[in-house]
This record gives C-alpha cells, structure tokens and sequence, in this order.
C-alpha cells in the first residue's frame, strides 16, 4: 500500500448530469447565462485542495488543468494536450464536450458559442488579471456581458464540499533553509525600493512558505501553507491564515516578524493600503483578480508583475545546496534498491506499475526521512510509457512484460530538499530501435549536463543542446527538456526553465530538471531524468563569467539501452565517470545484493 | 574608386550647436518644450533617403540607428551598444550627451528628464504605433504632454534638405521574381481573409517591392521604391508613389494589379475605407502611428499586427532558389578573385583597408552583374577587426600589417540574388590564441550548416549551435549569428533571424546568414560568414517532417588560421567536402593566378 499515492479513481462520467443541472438552475436563479469554472484554486496552485477540485466534483475530470464552460445548452471542456484523451474518457459526452486548448482556447470557444448580450459569470478569486483580460476580451467580442460572482455557485450546491485544508503550519529550519526570515524580508524590501513598490501581497503560497521559513501541508506533494503575506516596504508584515493552522510555537515563531492575521483580515489590510494611494505589486502569475479590484477600489496602485520572491527563491543558497546534494545522495540509495529489486522481480512477469510504485514508495519511506512523495509517480510499462504523463490507476494498471520498456519517473519530499527522477529500463532484451532512441536521448543528457554558457543565458537558449541528436535522425519530444525544482517545496518551481519558454536567465543555486525523452506512441517511452543545480564556472582564460551545471542525482542508467556505436568518445568518458561516482556514493549505504547490482549497473561502457 | 560606396565623413561635430539653436527657436515658437528626433524615415528603413537623414543633419551623428530628444536645457542621443564610441565622436559634447541605450531608453531618459507639465512634440510618420505607446506612456509618467507635429520642425529649419528621392520604378522580371505579382496578391488576399482583415495598408517598401515585383532605387544599397500600398482584400490594389517616378512602361505594368495613385491620394483613400468601418492591417514594424490614426479617426479599426507579406517574402520559392545559387556563385567569383589578390598583395606592406574595399568593389563588378554592393562594406586590419560593426573611413583608414588579422564582410546586390559573406585572413602568421579563436567560430559555423530540425523550430533555438564552443573556453559574442537575407531586396531581411530574439520558426526558402564571431578588443576580431538556405530533409525513417541548410556562399576559409587539433572527424570532413565543392565550382571561371591560388586556400586540412 502506497502511503503517498492513491490509484484509485474516484470520479466518474456519470456523475456530471445531475450537477450541471443544479449550476445551471443555481445559475438562473442569479440571472447568468453561464459560468466559467477552471481547474483553480485562489493561488493558482497546480496541487489544489480538494475543496477546490470543482473542475473535477462538476465534470468528472481530473487533470492538473483545464477549464469548463457552462452555457445553458452546452458545457466546453478545454484541456491542453496532456488531457485530450483523459478528458473524452472521464466525462459524459451526452453533457460535456471536450475541447483541445491546442485548436481552441477557451476564449475562443466562448467568443464562437455564447449568445450575443448573455451573462457570462466568472470567481474572481479564481483568475489572475491577465486571465480575467482574456476573458474579457472574449465575452465583448461577441456583445456580451461578465459578471463577478460574489460567492462560487459551485459551492453553493456541491453539498459535501470539504472544509479549507487546516494543517498546522510548522517553521523550516535555518539548518534546512540557510537564511533566516528576516534577511529574506530585507532583502525583498530593497527590491520593492528597486522597483519603487510600497508593498508586495504574496498570494502564491510557495513564496510566502520560503519568505517567511515555514512550510505546511494544504495540498498533496508539496508541503505548502495555503495562505496571503502582505510586506510593505516599511513596516511590518502580515501573513493571513486560518487561525486554526498555527500553534502557539509557530505563532511565536511568526510574530517576531510579522503580524499573524486571519483570512477575512485582508481585505481591510488592503483598503488601507490603497486609501495611502500605495503601489501594491500583485504577482501576475497567481494573483486573483479579486485583489487588483480590492486596492483599486480603494484607491491604491495594483502593480500586476512578477513577485521578486520568484527569482530569489529559485537561487538556492549554499545550505540549500548542501542540502539538495545530501536528499539526492539519500533518494539515490533508495532509487538504486528499487532498480535492483525491479531487475529482480520484473523478469518473473508478474510485477505490475502499481506495485512498481509501492515499491519505490517504501525504500523511499526506509530512506526514513521522506515527508512525501513529490509527485504521484509515472509508472509505465510497454504502450504506457509512450504516455509522457501517464498516471497509473487500478483500472489502467498493467503487468511488466517481458522485452517491454518500463519508465519509472518519480521524486521524494525531504526536508533538505526535493528529489525528482526518470529511469528507463529494458526488462528482458530491448529492439535495436529502442537502443538507438535510447542512446539519442541519453546523448542529450550528456551534451546539456557538460554545457558551459555565459552569465545571461536563458534555459530556451540550452534547450537545443538536448534534442539534437533526436532531431539528426528525425525525431522529436513534446515537451519541455527542464523545470526548475524547489528546496522542499514545489517538484515545478518557477521562473527558469530549460525550454522554448524558458527566457529567464539562468543564475547559480537554480536547480533545473534535465529530461529529455521519445514516445513511440502505442509501442514505448524513454525518459532519462537527472537534476542539475546551476553553479559557477571558472575558466582559466575565460572573458566572462560562465556558468555549467552540477549533476545533483546520481542513480545508474540502463546500459543495457545503450548503443556504443552511436556514443562519442567524449560521452562514454562522461557516463563512466557518472557511474563510477554512483557506486562509489551508493555501493556502501546498501545492501549486499544491491551493492553487487550497482557493481554491474555501473561498470564502465569503455571496456 | 568606389562606385557603390563612399569614405568620407560628411558629417562634423561643430555642425550642431547653430542647428539645435535653430531647432529650439523653431520650437519655441510652436511653444514646444522638445522634440524627438529618431534616426527614421516614414518606412522605419534600414537605410533611408537623404531627406530623411534628419537626426545626422541636426546632430553629426551618422550611425544607422538613434534616437535625438532636445529639450530646452540638454540634448540627449540615445544610441546602443555598437554606436556609443561613434557617437561620442561624431557630437559636440556641450550640446549633445550621449546616452548608452542598454542602460537608458529614450523613454527612460524622458521620464527622467522632461519637466513636469513640459510638451514634448514629436513626428507621427516617425513612430510606430508600439514606439508611441512607449513615447507616451514616459511622457504621461512625469506629467507631461506628448504632441503630434502638422510638419517637422527640422524640415523648416533645414534649408538644403535634399528633395524626396525620386529614382525610376523598375518592374523586377519574371524569371527573377518567380511568381507573378497577380499571383502573389491573391495569396495576400486569401490571409487577409484568414486574418478577417479588410484591407493591408503596405507601409514596409521591401513589402510592396516583393507583393507587385518592383524594384527601385530610392535608399542606397537595397533596391527599393519608397511609397505605400494599400491592398483591399476585395478590389483593386492601389500604389501611391511620385508620379515622377513612373515611366509610362512600369506604369502600364502597374496598371494591370493597380491604381497608381499619388501619395496625396493616400489619405482620402484611409478616410474611405475608415467611414466604412473597414478594419486595416497596419504593420507594427513600418506603420506609422500617423497612419493608425488617420484610420481611427475616418472610423475605421487599426489592426496594428504583422504584415503577413514579411513572412511570405522570406520564403523564396524555386526560382528565387535558383537565382541565389547563381548569385553566390557569381559572388564567388568576385571574392576568389579578390582573396588571392589579397595574398599576393598584402605582405608587400602598403594595403589599406579602403584600397582593399575598393579592389573588392572592382572584382564585383567584374562580374557584369553587380547592381550596387548589399551594404558599405566592413573592412578591418588588427584592432579594427574588433569592431564588429567598423565602417572604414579616409580617417579611420589602416595599413594592414605583417602578422595582422584582416576581416572583410560585404555583399552584392545582383537581379537575381543579394549576397553577404564574411571571411577572415592572416597576412603573414597568425598566434596560437587567433587559431584557437578562429577555430571555435569555424566550429560554430559547421554545426549551424549541419543542423537538422523539426518544422516550427526557430532561429533562437539554432543559435547556441554556433556559440558552443565559445562558450567552453569562455568566450561569447555580443551579436545574433544570423539574419534574414532578400532577394534583390534588404541584405537584412525579417521575420526569421538565428539570434536570442529570432521566434519565428524557419520556413523552406528561407535564406539566413550564419555568422558567428570572436573579437578581442583594441587587438583582433575574427568573423565567419556564409549565407544558408533552408530546405525541407528527407531522412529515413524520420517521424517529423525535419529541415536543413543548403550552404550558399562558396568561397575559401582561411587554412592557415585553423587549428586541426581542435576538429572533429565530422568537422574535418565537412570542411574538406565543402573546399573540394568551392574548388569545383569556381577554378574554371577564375584567372590563372586565382586557380592556382585556388588549389592550394581549397586543399584538404585531412591530409
């Protein structure tokens, strides 16, 4: 039994009809002709509370994003490409009609679909500014109307709605975060003097929990106290949480910085601000736009932009660090037993993705020091591995078979930091296809783990170093090669990025995803996953400042995959010296019959 | 002497003070505070007609792009990085200040300068839509006013402006164009209606040049007619050009597409479509904000977009294709001729930079082709080289001396192709820091030639291809590494571009330079120049449709500056390959002496 992860799925396409009936009477009782209902919660978290699921209570579907639109005679289901399939399958295509974002955002559809001079509602807790001006758009295209609601209609009929999530909200220690609260808050007051701001609402949890040093445990995988700070740029803060999260200890802990307000405390806060006429910054990325209307009203400046806490959160300090390398060390035991274990178990041809995740679950939970896992693990075997998000569940679960791929990516929550990583491994013997496109992406964790690149560099600039050799042979992965990871905080922590999208310069401490991967839809996946923690680089020479990477995870990669005769020299010289450092990391915190697997798992290529 | 291009410095510090006095008087009378002065023409060209060199005139400042904002009290020139120790040079510093652009805008200095309450007027044909928003947006944030001008008050002051250029209107044939402007037009017309747009107004000449297959002869070294065009996706077409012009045979020709109207008529026909509501697309690039407004004000819709003629025009078809092979091997030519001269010229001592442009000048136009150069040509000995922008002038010009790097960079304008090449030489013998230099660019250059991608792929995700090996010794160049090239038209051609900021995906029949550098200030700088075609891949067994580069310019690399050990297998062989196929090429089409030459600048580095 997994403790983390749950395979069961609890919604079904039924469901969708008799509680779209009930929005859409609540809906004509408040003269609305239709209700936008995203996959939201009031931080635009991507791990939501169950009280916020209303996506998937109202349709059935439970992807990490998407958006419903009812209308009186028809409900659009946008979802991106991820979801298509999921979407068709978990909702009733008698009421719900999915929607692929890809040939048609939900503006779009709204802006073909509704009546000209309806009434389209809107939670304005559950949009950002620019999501709201989309919307806006859209609805005026067509001569309509959007309208505010004061309380979710969703709510008001989902009868067993749960409660806010109330885990107690608990400090992270200096020993684990490096820098104290406090200098974190001077430090973002000079940015606010920077960027001439009178105060900053932090309204995305994960800056609030790393600003202020604390962590909770609102939402599943990432140990985030859902809550508002509000930081002028002279005096002090507030942070707005539901009293019944905090101890008196973490009370105390607070208050030597900061007031410790309740949640209906903010709205007044913020009245006061905007009757000064203060410029408040609003984080454009999770910032609902209830807020914006709030200081405005008021008479304040919303400054919608980018919170500065982003960017200094995402350049881990040198305690993060050490930390980031201790977890990794750990997750790498508990990776190498379960790769040992699988290479046992996996040829009997009964093991299944489901117990594959228990598994891995459990050396993971005997590292001792797991808070959680840091995302539910993609466990795929055979045609499920070409699914780049796959999730297993007890009705998809499939048996490992023979000469089949599996693809197991997975992470751990740790206080020192957060682990996330992908393996492929061949059970049985693999195709010479599978060795070529295996040892493609292999070659493209290779060329960007050695990059070496100027101050100023984007993730969009290297991402081109990861698909290269793919692309020589006419192939391709449709995704991004990396995301920044947060220090015991998000697996998908922004803004760097080793993608098309990824336009922020990297900056040493950022630790970033490098995974590169091939899908053979119907037939086989590869993933090759390995952390990276942007460090500095010195050149004898060098003109100026350069940067590179330091590998964080350390956990063998399947040999058996790999072709010899498409790997460089050069490149066999750097997976052998990767598999030396792994056995020599690992051989001596394992067991015996692990510790002779990683022998051979970590025996050099060159021979 | 130079037929195309010219050394001497027109321009004087001294020139300002008497013509700013007079500007302020002049705004003083309209009760302006300032007036802002871009270095543009009502086309936002690249080069613009001497009219139109209005910021040159005020100021002595003669690079190709700036920006003047004279108040009462000070007069800023903002200029970016290529142009700060020109335009230090070029300005009286008791009038002018010059403003470095990379740490303060226009805008920035505005805001930081324009007194509250202050009107700052400015020249509608001189902005575009988006550089207004900017314009304005700094203005309002002090306070200030921001004024239209009826006429600029620099023309009333500048007593011998030159007249509007008024060069003849040429047709561009058939077997040169590769499609016929009817055609073309119709193409425009079907993504007017994809886009629901009413009407194109063409405001970019390169557009209008390629949309009715004209050419003309208005800027110097791109072979333009300046004028507008406006494009109603039903009925007929209308050019406003000077009557002057047109001859009665182009006339004609015009005729059968379109009303050839005079400029005056342009207006009147905004109005007419704007009291039909029409919706207009006006290019954000070239569109003046004069023309938005005229439009919206006649109660029409500006739709301030792309003009999707650019991106049509980038993508040469076969003929085109065909017309660039033979416009670079004809170029070919000319630099072979030119290179061995060089070698047999430049030990003896007494070479200069400007007798070496002019020799080079003389080869083209050997060729019996040439109809001007593509742009005045770079040409650098020693720390000139440097400067990766240097324009050699009778007072900057050098010797070019034993031991001594010499970068030339130029182009030719043909009828059926415009060229740009860059190659660097060593006269005498060159140090082991320029071999490792000039080989890491040479690495570079082979990788960009040699990469293969996906359809949608962009520039910028190409262009750390030709960084790489710079960036692991810790060098880097501060430039893109490549631009888009016209046919017959603009030697620095949109939308596609390999560069940070290039993000449109590169389309078969694109042509792209691939030029990356190296420059050691105040000693040498090393540069790499070929043009690429981009082509569709066959590669079996390829899941995407895949592109590549067809290599363009065959002209020789020079050996000599090459360290072998620093070279793949791979890169070895491309070089070898690509120098048998520069040797193939043009050793039947050049003199003895040059064939000779030949053989030995083309001869394998395998051996």
């Amino acid at each position: 039994m997994a403790r983390f992860q749950s395979f069961s799925e609890k919604s079904s396409p039924s469901q969708s009809a008799p509680r779209i009936a009930l929005l859409r009477a609540a809906l004509a009782r408040l003269n609305y002709d239709g209700f936008v209902v995203p996959r939201a919660d009031e931080h635009q978290s991507e791990y939501v509370p169950e009280n916020a699921e209303r996506l998937a209570w109202l349709t059935g579907f439970t992807g990490s994003a998407g958006v419903a639109v009812v209308l009186k005679d028809k409900v659009a289901l946008v979802v991106d490409g991820r979801y298509t399939v999921q979407a068709r399958e978990q909702t009733d295509p008698a009421i719900v009609t999915p929607v692929a974002l890809m040939e048609t955002s939900a503006e779009e559809w709204i802006a073909a679909n509704l009546p000209k001079g309806a009434t389209l509602a809107y939670d304005p807790w559950l949009h950002t500014a620019d999501g709201f001006a989309r919307l806006e758009k859209a609805v005026t295209k067509v001569g309509g109307k959007l309208v505010a609601v004061d309380a979710n209609p969703v709510d008001t009929i989902w009868m067993d709605r749960p409660d806010a999530p109330q885990a107690p909200v608990r400090p992270h220690p200096l020993e684990y975060a490096g820098e104290s609260a406090g200098d974190k808050l001077a430090r973002i007051r000079t940015r606010l003097g920077d960027e001439t701001c009178d105060a900053l609402l932090v309204s995305d949890p994960h800056n609030l929990a790393w600003a202020f040093n604390l962590r909770g445990g609102d939402v599943s995988h990432t140990p985030l106290p859902l809550g508002y700070a509000l930081i002028p740029r002279e005096g002090r803060a507030s942070l707005f949480f539901n009293p019944a999260k905090l101890t008196s200890e973490v009370g105390a802990v607070i208050g030597a910085l900061a007031d410790s307000l309740a949640p209906e405390a903010m709205g007044p806060a913020l009245d006061a601000l905007g009757r000064k006429g203060a410029k408040v910054r609003i984080d454009s990325a999770t910032g609902a736009i209830a807020l914006v209307r709030r200081i405005e009203s008021a008479g304040g400046i919303a400054d919608v932009g980018a919170d500065p806490v982003g960017l200094m959160k995402a350049a881990k300090n040198s305690i993060e660090r050490e930390g980031a390398r201790r977890a990794h060390h750990r997750d790498g035991v508990a990776m190498a037993q379960f790769l040992a274990w699988l290479d046992r178990e996996a040829p009997k041809g009964t093991l299944t993705e489901i117990a594959a995740v228990e598994a891995l679950e459990a050396f993971r939970v005997g590292t001792g020091a797991l808070k959680d896992v840091s995302f539910p693990s993609i466990s795929g075997a055979g045609p499920n591995a070409a699914m780049p998000h796959y999730r297993v569940s007890n009705k998809s679960n499939r048996r490992i078979g023979m000469n089949e791929i599996y693809l197991i990516d997975s992470g751990g929550q740790y206080e020192d930091g957060t682990t996330d990583i992908t393996r492929t491994i061949i059970v049985g013997e693999g195709t010479a296809e599978m060795r070529d496109r295996f040892t493609r992406v292999l070659k493209g964790v290779i060329a960007l783990s050695q990059a070496v690149f100027p101050k100023g560099t984007s993730g969009a600039q290297l991402d081109t170093l990861a698909r290269q050799f793919l692309w020589q042979a006419g192939f391709e992965f449709d995704h991004g090669t990396g995301h920044g990871v947060g220090s015991y905080l998000s697996v998908h922590e922004g803004p760097g990025r080793i993608a098309k999208t990824g336009t922020v310069p990297l900056e040493p401490g950022m630790i970033l995803s490098n995974e590169p991967g091939y899908y053979k839809a119907g037939h086989f996946g590869i993933r090759i996953e390995n952390l990276l923690l942007v460090e500095k680089r010195d050149i004898p020479g060098a003109e100026r400042e350069m940067y590179g990477f330091e590998t964080l995870s350390f956990t063998p990669i399947d040999h058996r995959l790999i072709e010899p005769a498409l790997m460089s020299v050069e490149e066999i010289a750097w997976l052998d010296n990767y598999h030396a450092t792994v056995d020599r990391l690992l051989a001596g915190e394992v067991d015996a019959q692990t510790s002779a697997w990683l022998k051979e798992a970590t025996k050099p290529l060159g021979k």
